[in-house]
């Protein structure tokens, strides 16, 4: 296949998906439903951060979650253990989400409005970073075990980006991560991105995403 | 774009995917080249598995290796360190290695006769499983970070891998891995795979990591 037919291809694609995500965006505004789609590799504990802050923000927000995998609903599963609603959509051989899954998917879920909606895309740094979901923000979720150098290596993510959350922070001790590097590499890919340390795992650093996600929510 | 298209799109690159690969595997084997496709999430520590097994293999071996990442030559550059020839691929927005960039790199690299070749390809648990670069085997590493549900959740990557590597056993004390459940979930996906645990960093368990290379480069 020549190049020139790859791009084409590549184009039309995305073309198409940005005409959804544009539709989505809309729905999403005159609902008032505020969208966060969660990127990051696989096992950076993007299930844990939402399963905690569902717990923690469920008494004041109406919240819904569409939960992307190759396979399995183990993440919708564990959503719905905190008494939200979830939705699993499986990518099969797909690496990432795309707007049109996510349409089908809030047709199905269909959020309450005034309510926050997470989707916790396909754990990958490199493809979801072109599908605009029509999220408010995308959100990357960086595990301080993975090294300081990914903003670098993926910088489409990082870049498309508006908000990168380092979890796992109650495991630097035992590593050799440099937390002041890592942030300096992604504001070098991306010089407005916002940066939030915290743990899901101990609780540490979450009121601060908490009143991330508010702020906005009320903007 | 119609499903039908895309597939037939998908079978045409897989297709020429799968010949470029073919006649790598055939110069492998001509020059007794045993090669290893590295393929992981970002941030399971392949890079430093690396490192530490050229250190410890340079001397009874000839090794070479070909590195791929979006961006950056950083991971070229920590193995040339190691005084052995490494090649840097950039896939800019590709998410995985493919058999025609590694036959190119293969030419500039030009390995020696009865060596090791190491690819690292793209960090990207999804991506690199479908497309066969002539190596004799694909080996999946998974840091104990990650959460052991990841073989149920990326099925395809751990069903094209011959042999997962558990790394960075030396945080297993401060996490909630449970390493019989991650086995136990990597043999239903693929009952033929084999399991190490090791750490890259401490250096626990490197010795049967070179005891299945050299048995399998001798066979």
């Amino acid at each position: 296949m020549s190049q020139g037919r790859m791009v084409q291809i590549e184009q039309d694609i995305l073309g198409k998906n940005n005409e959804y995500a544009s539709h989505n965006r809309s729905y999403f505004q005159e609902k008032g439903i505020f969208t966060l789609n969660l990127v990051s590799s696989p096992g950076s504990g993007k299930t844990t951060l939402l399963t905690r802050s569902i717990e923690d923000l469920k008494a004041r927000h109406r919240v819904s979650v569409i939960e992307g995998d190759q396979q399995t609903a183990n993440d919708a599963e564990r959503i719905r253990e905190t008494g939200v609603k979830a939705l699993q959509i499986n990518t099969g051989k797909g690496c990432h989400l795309d707007a049109h899954m996510v349409g089908h998917a809030v047709e199905s879920l269909n959020p309450e409005e005034k309510s926050l909606l997470f989707i916790e895309n396909v754990g990958n740094l490199v493809c979801p970073a072109a599908f605009d979901l029509g999220e408010a923000h995308k959100v990357a979720i960086l595990s301080v075990t993975e090294g300081e150098d990914k903003p670098l290596k993926y910088p489409d993510m990082f870049h498309a980006a508006d908000l990168i959350i380092l979890n796992k922070t109650d495991l630097l001790p035992y590593l050799d991560f440099d937390v002041e590097k890592c942030i300096e590499y992604a504001k070098r890919v991306n010089p407005d991105i916002e940066v939030l340390q915290l743990s899901a795992r101990s609780g540490e650093g979450m009121q601060a995403w908490y009143q991330w996600i508010e702020s906005r929510m009320s903007a």
